[in-house]
């Protein structure tokens, strides 16, 4: 009925907002949607495959595609480069296939000029409080990291005005905020833009009975 | 957790689009949203209810009122007035219930100007072809009386530049057409503006911990 591109769809929030366990959720509830994998410069971890969890470029390699201009967005975490091939994004707009990128701020905000039609999302927490608890749950770091990824989460939360939508991932009701994340890509592909005012025109308005 | 204002929603389409269904499907599934009631100049049919299906005024009320500016929105159809009350709405919106408001393009108008944050949603048939079948299948008007509606419906689309949406809602799919509305409307509360801004950094950035 009407055609459109696909739909660039982008998950940020900070560690501890639950973004990746929802992005996962999504990955088995919505088979048609694609799933951005990154370029990294960081070298694969056990079980990783080239292509599948991401793409692996020595430093040498990762700087030529910058300088070509082959990323969408890239940024430095930690001492390793991550980035998003335009590419791959424009293949699968360009057959009308969604795509969703999980992406830190940073990135974010570099896609938002590229990408201004894009529906960008932002996981929170319930509440500061909740943030803190849920990182010294995972028992992983000490007192000093977990305030450290705090600084950081504020820093990133920050950033939330960059996006359209903000989704709280309360305690205990995932399903919800997936149900919201479900909701924003539905909404979105019924929005009125330019490109559907040409083809409603061309059936509606042009047609003589 | 985030404090918000009600939620302007208006459904606008053509004769034949099937808005009515869609928003009475809505009435028995979402208990909680609030549906506009007209003002209006026609004489009550046979079970219709003052306050309750329409507020009937009288053509010296319902002008006394327009001058007044009591109105949020009024048009003209047919013989008689029709109006949306400003307070209505109002009392609605900052009790923090959502408000739909089944209304034609010409209303829409007016209230796009009230309320910018509004979510204005477009029903749109499948297809022109489409339209003018559903409108024949009723077997209640001439064939005079259906080309007029199918020249009122293109003049009502040639419209949709005002909506936010527009929901396709398909032969024999309605409750395709009802997620979608019901979508747009959860998208809608998750939107990041001005005002859950301020609550996010009072929440997250000015916290201490």
């Amino acid at each position: 009925m009407i055609e459109t591109r696909g739909l660039l769809i982008v998950i940020s929030g900070p560690s501890g907002s639950g973004k990746t366990s929802i992005t996962k959720i999504l990955r088995n509830i919505e088979p048609k949607l694609k799933f951005s994998i990154s370029a990294t410069t960081r070298a694969p971890r056990a079980g990783e495959v080239d292509g599948v969890d991401y793409y692996f470029f020595s430093e040498v390699e990762f700087q030529r595609r910058i300088e070509a201009g082959e990323f969408a967005e890239w940024a430095v975490y930690g001492n390793h480069r991550y980035g998003t091939l335009k590419k791959m994004v424009e293949d699968s707009l360009q057959s009308g296939n969604d795509i969703l990128l999980e992406i830190e701020v940073q990135g974010a905000t570099q896609l938002r000029k590229l990408y201004p039609d894009g529906v960008f999302i932002f996981i929170l927490p319930p509440s500061q409080a909740s943030l803190g608890e849920r990182l010294r749950k995972r028992k992983t770091e000490s007192e000093d990291d977990i305030r450290r990824r705090l600084l950081i989460a504020k820093s990133e939360i920050s950033h939330i005005n960059n996006y359209d939508y903000m989704v709280f991932n309360d305690d205990n009701q995932i399903e919800k905020a997936v149900e919201n994340v479900k909701c924003i890509i539905a909404a979105a592909k019924c929005r009125v833009n330019e490109s559907v005012l040409t083809q409603i025109k061309n059936e509606f308005i042009l047609t003589c009975f």
